[in-house]
Parts: C-alpha cells; sequence; structure tokens
C-alpha cells in the first residue's frame, strides 16, 4: 500500500457551505470519505489534514515528507506563500497540487500558484475529481 | 440587540504602546472598553477577537459568520491576506474593512487592500472612531 | 454649530436616475434634503455644492476652505484629478472622501485614489450613510 | 426624424486651423454645415455641442440622454476623462466613439481610450467621413 | 466600379453558431449575401476570404494588395498578428480593419490591435453594419 | 461509447526525439496507441489530430465541437494563440488542457495559458499519464 | 514690444497662502506686479490669466496663440492634461513651461510632465525667478 | 560540401516590391540566385525555403534539423513564434538568425527576439550581407 | 550580559535535511549550539525560538522587544511578511536580518525583502557564519 | 564677484559637430567664450570642466563643492549616473540642471534626469541660453 | 585600404582568463593578432583600443570618428550606456556591434542593447568569428 | 596572512565630510586606519583603494583578483555598475560587499544591487563596522 496524505488550506474546511455553485454541495468530510473509498482499490493507504494557518500546513507537509506522495490544495496560501514552497520543494515526497474550480477562469491573482513550479504536476477545475486524479497519478 | 464580532489583527496588540502619534495612546484593551460602552445605545451585543495569526482570523471570520456584522482591522494582512479575503466572501455577515490611519498616505504597499473588495464597506484613518463609525454603520 | 460644506462631482446630478441597482434611488436633492434633517442633531450647519466641472470643485474647495470641514465625493474625478487633491491639500478644512458603492469592489481603475492620500479619511460603500457617517465623524 | 446630438471636445474649434494635414483643411462650422445637408436624407435631426471643457461635456451627454443617438469626438479628453465615460454609461442614448485621424498611429497615450468600452462602437480613422459614418450606423 | 476584398479571420467560420447574443444569428454565408446584395448600389464588387490560418490571411492581403480597398477582420489574430501587420503594411489597397462585438469592452487582450496602426481607419462594434460601414468609407 | 479526440500542437511530432528527458522517450504514434489500448476501458473511442498550423488546430477544433470531449496540448501555442482559446471557448465540447512536462517550472513566457482560462480544467506535469487522466476526467 | 501671455492653472490663484515655504509668500497679484514692473525693460507688453478649469486654460492658450510667447504654469494640469499639450502644440506661439517648485524633487506623480514634450523649453524650481527667466527667453 | 537550409518567414516573398528604401530592390528570388553563386566558394550546397504560414516555417526545421546549418528569417515570427523557437531548440542543426534591417532601429516591439536566444547566433542590419555572412559563419 | 534573542522562521527547522549543499549540514541545533558556545565571549546571553507560523513570529518579535538585540531569519516571510515588518518596527530592541544562502543569487522572488527596511542591517551570505557576524555587531 | 563653475559631460566635446541642427553650430569654446563675454555683467567668475568620463565629472563637482554655484550638463549621464547625483547632493554649492535641446521630445530614456531631483532647478531646451539663463539664476 | 578601428570595452582585457567555456580560451592579443593575419586579405588596415572605463570608450568612438568603419563590443556597457550610443550616433564611421557569446540566452539585463539601435548592425555569438565577420561586413 | 583589498567606490572619498548623520564623521582615512589597527589581529594584511571612475574600479578588482578577499563598496555603482558586476564575477578572489547606511530604508532605486548576486555575501546598515564584519567573514 502506498502512503498519501491529502493536505487541504484555508476555508477548504466550509466546503458544502461556500458558494457550492462554484465549489460543490459536498462537505470536506463527504469528500474525503468518497476518497477513503476508492483508496484501496488504487492500493493507497490516505490519511488527511486541513488547516486554516499557513505555518501549520508547512509543517502538515514536513511530518508528510516521507510518505509516498502528497495531494495538496493550498487554497488562497496557493498565490502567496513562498514558505509552503519551500515546505514543498524540501521535501521528498512527490507533491501534486489540486484546485477543485478552474483558478485560471477567476480573478487575475488567482492565476499565478508560487507552488505550482516546485510540485510534480497540478490538476485544476475538475471538483472533486481533482482529487481523485490526483490519487490516481500515484498509482 | 445585533451580534456584531471585532476581530483585530496582528500588532494590534500593541495598540497604546506602538508609535502613538500615529495608532494613539489608548491600549486594545481600553479601545474595546470604549466601545462597549457605546455599544448598547446602539442596540449592539459586542465582542472581539485579535490574533496575530493569519489562519486564526480566518477561522474567526468563519465562526462570526452567523453574527449580524463583523467589523475587521486585518492590519498588515489587508495588503496580501487572499485567505482572510475568501473568508470574508464566504460568510454572510456584512464585514466593514476599518483601519485607524489613514493608510493611503502611508508606504505603497498600504494602498492596496486585498479584502476591501469584498467588505460591505471600508472606513479609514479616523483614529479609534473608525471602529465607532463602523459600529453605527450596522444601525 | 459647526459648519461642513458638502461637495458632490460629476455625474452625481444623475442620483437616481443613473443605474438605481448601484447608486439608489434616492435623487440629489432627496439625499441633500435627509441630510439636512439630520445635521442640526449632530450640531452641524450644512451646505452644498456640485459641479460636473473638474476646476469649479477645486474653487469650490478653496472656498470652503476656512469651515469646519468638508465631506468629498469626487466622482471619477477621484481617480485622476492632482488638481483636486492639491486644493484639498492646500485648506485647513478636514475633508472626508466618501463613496456610495464600494469602489474597491469595480474596474480596476477606480481602486486608486489620488485623493484619499490627502484626505483625513476615507468612507466608502455605505450608499447614502457614507455620508452621513462622514457628518459623525467631524462631531 | 431621428435626433442625434455631435458632441466635439478640446481643440475642435480649432479645426481647419491645426495641422491641416492631419486634420483636413475644413472647419468645425463646415464639417457641421456638411453633416447638416446630408441629415435630412438619413432621417436625422442634428444638433451640435463642442466645449473645451470636460465637465460641459459631461453636462451635455446627460443633456442629450434622450436623444436618439450621440457621435461623440471626445478630443485628448478619450485618453483619461473617467468622468466622460460615466456620464456615456448613464444615459440611454447610443453613443459612437468618432476620431478624425487614425489615433492609434500616433503617440502611445493616444492608443487607449477610456471611452470606447461604454460606447455602442467606435469609427475612427476616415477624416469627416468618420462623423457621416457614424450618422449613417444609427440608420 | 471598385475591387473590394473582404477578409475574415479564425473562427468567423462559426458565425451564427458561436454566441450568438455577441455576433448575432447570421451565418457568415448569410452576411456575405447581405454586403452582396449593398454592393451595386455602392458600385463595389465585392469578393470574399475566410481562413483560420495566419499565413493564408497575410496571402490573401497580399494577393489582393492590388485592390481598392480590403474589409479585414482578422479576428483573434487582431491582438498578437504582426504578420498580418506587415503585409497591411505592405500593400497598396487601403485596409480597414472591422470587428462584430465593442472589442474594447470585453477582455483586457482584445483592447490591443496590432493591425490598426496601419490600417486606415478601423470601425468596430456594430455587429454585420460595421462591414457595410466600411464599404461605404470607400466610396 | 463516449467519442474524444486528442488533438496535439506544434513540435508534438518529434515525441521521443526531443529532449527524451522532458518529455519522454516514447514517440507520438507510441503514445497514441498506448492511450488506444487504455479508451476502451474506459467507454472511449478515441480519434488523433496533430498539426503545427495553429489554424488547422484551430479548425480541428471546430470540428471536434460535437464530440463528448477534446484532449488539447497546443504546445507553444499554449501561451499566446488567441486563436485557438477562441475555438476552444465557442464547442460545446468540454476541452482538457494537458502538458507533459511542469510548464511552470520552466521559462516564464510557459507560465501563462491563455487557453486555460476556457477549458475545462488542467492537468499538467505527469508526463504521457497527464493524457491518460484527461481521459479518465471524462468518464 | 513682444506680447507674451502668462497663464496661470489651478490652485495658483492660492499663491501666498498655500504652503508658503514651498511657494514662497508673494500672492499671485503681488507676482504679477512685480513681472509688469521688469516687462518694459525687457521690450515685453504682459497679460495675465488664471482659471481653475482645464478647458478654460485651453481656450486661453488658443486665444494666446499669436502672440509673441506663452508662459504657461500648469500647476496639477501639467501631469495629466493632454488637453492642455494639445492647444500648446496648435498654436503658433513659442510655450515656455515654468514650475515654482522643483517637481522632481517630489511625489513620483510629478516627475512627469505631458505638456513639456511640445513646448519651447521648461523652466523648473527657481520660485517666481522660473517665470522671470521665461520672459528673458523671449528676448 | 555542407549542407545548408535558407529558411525565409511571412512577407518576405514581397522583398523586392515591398518598402525598397528598407529592404533593398533586389526580389527573394534574385537573393536567392545571388547566394546560389556565392555558395560554391564557401563549400556550402544550399536549398530554400519560404513560408507565410507559422506552422510550416516549423516543419521546415524539423525537416532541415539533420543539416549543416539553417539560416532563418523569420520574418514578423521572430517578435512572438514560440513554436518557431521551441522547432529551432529541438533540431540539431545550428540555426543562425539573420535580418535585413536593424530591427533594433525599428518599432519596440521589433526588439524583442523569441528566437534569438535559442540560436547560434544573430546578424543583423545588413541588408542582403545578413545572409552571406550567415554562411559564412558556418565555414 | 546583552541579552538578545535569535529568531527563526519557516522550514529553518529542516536545517541539515534540506538541501544540505546550499544550507549546510548542520541541523538548527546543532547551530543553536555553536552560537551558544560562542556567546559568554561576546558578553551575551542568548535565547532562542522558531515558528513555522507567520503570526507566532510576530508574537516572538514583540516579547523580545525590550531585549539588547533581534537576529532574525525569517525564511521565506522575508519575502512577503509586512505583518512581520510591523512588529520589528514597533519593537525597540535593534534587529539584525541574516540569511544563509546568498538570497540575490536565487530566484527573483527572493531579491526582495519587506523586512530588511526597518532592520539596523543585514547579513546576507555567510552561512552558519551570517548568525555569528550578527551577534558580533551588538558588541 | 560670485564664482561658478560650468561642467559639461560626454559629447558636449562634439558641440557644433554634432548634428548642429539640434545643437547648433557653435562649438563648446565659442559657447563658452559666448558665456565669458556675458559673465562680468553678470558679477560672475566663470571657470569650466568638460569630460566623457562619469567618475572624473564627480570629482569636478565635489572640487566645485565650495564654489557659488555649478551649472550641469551631464550629457547622457543625466538619464542614470546615480554617482553625479550622490556628487550633486553632497556638496553645498547650488547646482542647476541645463540641456540644449528638449530632452522631453527625444526618446523615452531621456525623459527621465536621476540627477534632477536633487538640483536647485532645471533649465531645459532654449540651446545655448540654457546656460545663460542658468548663470543669470545665480544672480 | 579601409581604415577599420576595434574598440573593446570593460573585462574584455581578460579574454581567455574568464570563463574560458563562455568567451573561449584566446587572450586579447591573440585574437587582435589572428585578425591582424586577416586584415590585409580584407583590404583592412587594423587598429585596436581597450578600456574599462566607460568615458574613454566615448572619447576613442569619437576619434574614430572620420575612420572606414568601427567594430565595437562594449562589454557590459552594451546594457546601460546612453553615453556611448550618443557617441555611435555622432560619428560618421558605421558601427558594427559584435558579441562573443550569445547575449540573449544568458541573463534578462543582457537582452537589452541601448547602443544596437544606433549601429549599423549587429553580430552576435559566434565567439572570435563575430569580429571577423565584423571586418567582412565593411567590405 | 591573508591578504584583503578594501575597494571604495565613488563620493567615499567625501567620507565624513557627506551628511555625517547619514556616513558618521569619520573621513576615509580615519575609517581606513581604524580598519589597519584591527587587521593584524585577525590575520590580514589589508591595502585600500579609492576611485569615482566606475572603469577604475573594474580595473582595481581584476588586480585584486588573485588576494585572499575583496571588501566592496561600490557606492552609487552598486545600482547599475553591470561592468564592476562582470568583475566580480570574473575575479576568483570571494567578494564581500559592504554599505554603511541600510540601503533599504532609502530611495526605491537603492533597493537593487547588481553585483550582489555574484558576490560571497553582503553586509549592510553597520556603519564602519560594515567593514569591520566584512573583515572578520575572511577569518
Amino acid at each position: 500500500m502506498k502512503k498519501v496524505v491529502v493536505i487541504n488550506g484555508p476555508n477548504l474546511n466550509l466546503l458544502g457551505k461556500r458558494e457550492p455553485s462554484v465549489y460543490g454541495a459536498a462537505t470536506l468530510d463527504e469528500l474525503n470519505e468518497w476518497l477513503l473509498r476508492a483508496a484501496p482499490d488504487l492500493g493507497i493507504d490516505l490519511t488527511f489534514f486541513q488547516s486554516n494557518v499557513e505555518g501549520e500546513i508547512v509543517t502538515a507537509i514536513q511530518e508528510a515528507g516521507s510518505s509516498d506522495g502528497i495531494v495538496l490544495n493550498a487554497g488562497a496560501y496557493t498565490h502567496y506563500s513562498i514558505a509552503i514552497r519551500d515546505a514543498v520543494a524540501a521535501v521528498q515526497a512527490p507533491v501534486v497540487e489540486v484546485h477543485l474550480s478552474n483558478v485560471y477562469s477567476r480573478e487575475d491573482f488567482r492565476h499565478v500558484s508560487v507552488i505550482g513550479p516546485v510540485c510534480r504536476g497540478s490538476i485544476v477545475g475538475f471538483g472533486k475529481d481533482s482529487y481523485l486524479l490526483a490519487l490516481k497519478s500515484f498509482v
């Protein structure tokens, strides 16, 4: 079994409550459970972390550094957190950046990802499927 | 009675000690007490929150999301915290941005508020009166 | 009684007729009358001026220079009139910048106020209450 | 008969005297008379306005707001007058932007029209025919 | 009879099928037929060319170089094709740039025309009338 | 069976020969065959198109407009082809943008995708798996 | 006798009252009288114009177009009035730009003169002597 | 004998007809014949290709990839064709960029070559001698 | 004895594990012990703080405000944390900015320090010696 | 007698030979002699310095630091020599910046003077009279 | 015999010692001797100048102004010396800009040549052959 | 003994005379003597060089290229001398950049060091101690 950690950033704890037309009606718990059900068939052992605090996400990435993969939705921090970028660059585990919505069709400041350049790859715009595709990328 | 939460960001816990000529001589506690004395006449039930941590402010805004109003002085985070912006945009409570000093007459990087566009309105430059005027805006 | 002058800039004479969903349904006359009714309780003696001509606003600010306060909605001139900025900086009366709508959530070119840096403060986004809060800031 | 107002901005009163190689040898009066002769066949009732004062152009647009069309050559104000832009956006009459010369082949600062985005359309570079084509666009 | 060539660029072959609210319900064939019907009265002998390929438009402009006029809607190439610009500058036939929609009220990258500066003039925003007005500009 | 078209842009015909360390050792034919083998299990009926010519890619997208999905690797055109963007926006089929390498960790001019904002989503950096994940996103 | 017109722009009517440390203690009337006393020796016949209204300055320049020289302190309009620039470029009289203070050592937006490029020359930073040196430049 | 391919881009087929004062009076055929006459003495076996179509130039570069050298005048595509840049970077043959005129003394947008950084070198401004010097650089 | 606090920011807890070729092989604990051994000879009483959380660094600076000096390596926050800048500006203790590597020879976004302007000085690029030199600067 | 030093920068030794239509037909020696003849009446004792070397101009300014005034035409160094700017700022003698031609109507890079902000004033565009007016400004 | 002067700028005296992999192993003396041997066959009488001092290069260009040609490698001054640009523009001799390495594939600040626009042409990237090709361009 | 050369740039010969509040009251000679007294204990053999001429500083760095270290205060040249940058990059001796004042808290154009990226490290803001700390960094 591969060990993969899913790390979600700020305001993703509001999933299902915040603009459902953009982010979908499922809560973060429901999303996590849906991924958990799919994980065994992919040979993946899944754990989850969410925080609104940039530095706690940095720490979570460091602690997941020896896993087989990290799925990272850094939320708004995607666009300015060089601290998270440095954490991604520092760990050995491959990191896949995901976003629920197509950030490139929203405000200009959401077109820049300071984290993307140090990730293995990015999957953007497929709703909760973004996470599932990220899991499949590790197989 | 309307329920309003006053949220203060980084370094505002130093109020009264930090550059009194710019920010006034009253401490944050004294400011809060002064607002508490004014609140009943405005029909407002007031609570307070302060943190230096961006993510804790995000959480505080989320938790105040069902109040009747939020008065937000995000301090330095005003100028770059898209995470706080997203929290403001996600909650139903109207948020009023306040600043003690006229940020537009200070350094260039203080001229941009990433939070302003998603607030109901902004009140800037009136010292502690900025907070009181914000309370009055909810009446 | 404090003497306060309310100065309105270009197109504000269309108030009530222009995009009522943005600017409200009240005409400029109705707004002025509403402020006049509130003024005595605030100990304020109120006069009004409106012009579409940049230079006439400059002159009006100069002539109100010895009053106890100026409430200024420079309309579109807010974003480029250095002439009005210089007039504000030249007079002794404190000037409060007001806007009906939240200019920061509109087009990019409305995010810059060349007048704000030389005003005492700014009140933005509260509809006609922006004017009333400005009056209260002088008390 | 459709009612159309032709509004000309700063320095267009110098037409025929100023750089005839660029702007043509006809004076503004001669241009207007030429348009007046063509108007009846197009079923258009034509009136004219010219001013060097930005705010007077704003007022003229407001006053022509209930006509069937406005032909606007805002001259130099084209490139920076948000006040005129707001007036154009505020009135119901469709506004057609015209220029005598091809502004896009002149100095860089003449390549931007802040008025264009809120006009129905633009006709640029055909000398006095720019005005005539604008009239025809209303038919 | 004057010989005029109408050259349409990429995706204009989709006319009538693509966002009819923006571009109108008529197909390119219908537009061309409508122009053909109007041409004789204007003393114009009309031919048409459309291609999605930038270089084929360059060639078409070169081949129309000895005609009495070219009506050019370069579509998306308007905003970046210096190759088409060079072709326009190289031929003797006067070129009139047209656009169906008001490109200045759309995305920022559509506000720049690299072709405009070397055209005789531009007609923008009048739907299919943009083409007709262009024809009339040659009369 | 869902009908999906895979469209590859300029220089992708060199796959396997061009910088294998970046793009992998498989040729485009081998990549296509690998996808063809995977398609039936995904219930996908797959066809392929490759061209170095921008306008031919525009046409290919138009012709695939009624399919159930398009996988688009526009190669270098990703960064400047507004013509391809317009084609993507004009068709009803959902388009998924893919890239073999992580374009965000390469030269600055590869960080901008003018096509991304009008795609359903983007999958970047997973080598040939980028294509497979794109196919899976349609299931 | 040479005929020279001195044209002063917005807020220069406040001279002597506005920031005397920057602009000197003399009023505009006193400045004008001082220049009048010096003019005869220079063989200059001097007249004066001041306005806060951009368009009235445009008109004044047009009306002084056949004089032997114009001394122009356009005040804040210096930095953005293309309308005044066009007027300067349109008249035959040579125009000399003057400023009381060294505008290049003040705010960034005062470093650009849109009028300078079409003037004969500029004299900046010598207080009221700037005007006198400008007069001498015509001799 | 070294095998060298000379590839010319858009509008170079107009050579001799387009602005002879800038580009010289010789046609492309005459230029090619002149080079052919010089080639044998340089030990060079010369072939030629010209197209107005960006993608055909990409293909031509790919097909010349195993030659001993490519002389490339990409014309207007020099300034924006990342597709051609990628083709140059992908082939083994050394590519020398040439231009007839000094592009650095023309419009700003001609100062950038996106192709230059991946070429072996550039020779700019020597008229038809630019091509001859490029041939000599391979000797 | 002078009281000095050494504050380290995000990812510096990975020292010795993260890119040893850039940051050296010593862990943060080993660095701290090395400094502790040097401190007595310099008459310095040393304490340490490390956090990945921006706001906790703000608080740490506030709490060290009455010490004799702060050595601050804010890590990635150096480049965007106005909150930390404000904390540095608010305290009386002189702050010396240090970096292990020469940040000016790395990515562009590492060339800007928003903290530097309010520090007493900066010492950059000397590996662990950067810290030692900072201590010596307080002597 | 006031002691004034005239310092000329690079290429001004070519005066009279270089583009006489722009810079006039007089040589630098003739200009200096013309100024020498005017100096006594102005009560000025004049000396001259010219160098093409930036650092020698720095030294010359330092050595003229105790004179009553410096007239400085720094030529091309005007636009980028912070070293000369620092020398001007360091000396007590007032420095007047002069230029023969109107630098604001030439290339963009000549519109910026890094020296202007630290000079007493600037006189630009009057040919050799620029120097004479500068001398008169010291009287 | 044509008289040609080869002028080399700063750090080119280190040739052969500085980064031989970039600049080649030959010293400047060896390069000059190699050129001297080739010159007679080209009918060229060659002299050399090298200096690290910007102003001495200005003077050298002035002194070579009546020669038949100047080969100029201005080294780092290429990117910012407007003084050298002005010297090149002032002399009658045609100037050919050369560089050993392909400056367009190095740091961004080396992509701009302020000297190129006033040279006859540029030859970049051919090592010492750049100089030889430049000599041949004069024949 | 290690051989270290201290190189000072333009206007540093004015030390002690120029803005003593910024740069200290000691002259350059006094600073050098103070460093000479400290050098023996550090095992350093110290020599000095100062020039206002950029190219002489380039030469001095080249000549110090085989020493054990260079302490370089390039003064104003820090911000634009790519020639000095190239010299620093070309020599083997490690170079430490020093500044007396905190250049990051002064004008914007002093925030950029073109020299910093190729130095071993930078020490900024400690007055004359900047030099002493630089010496200690070589020990």
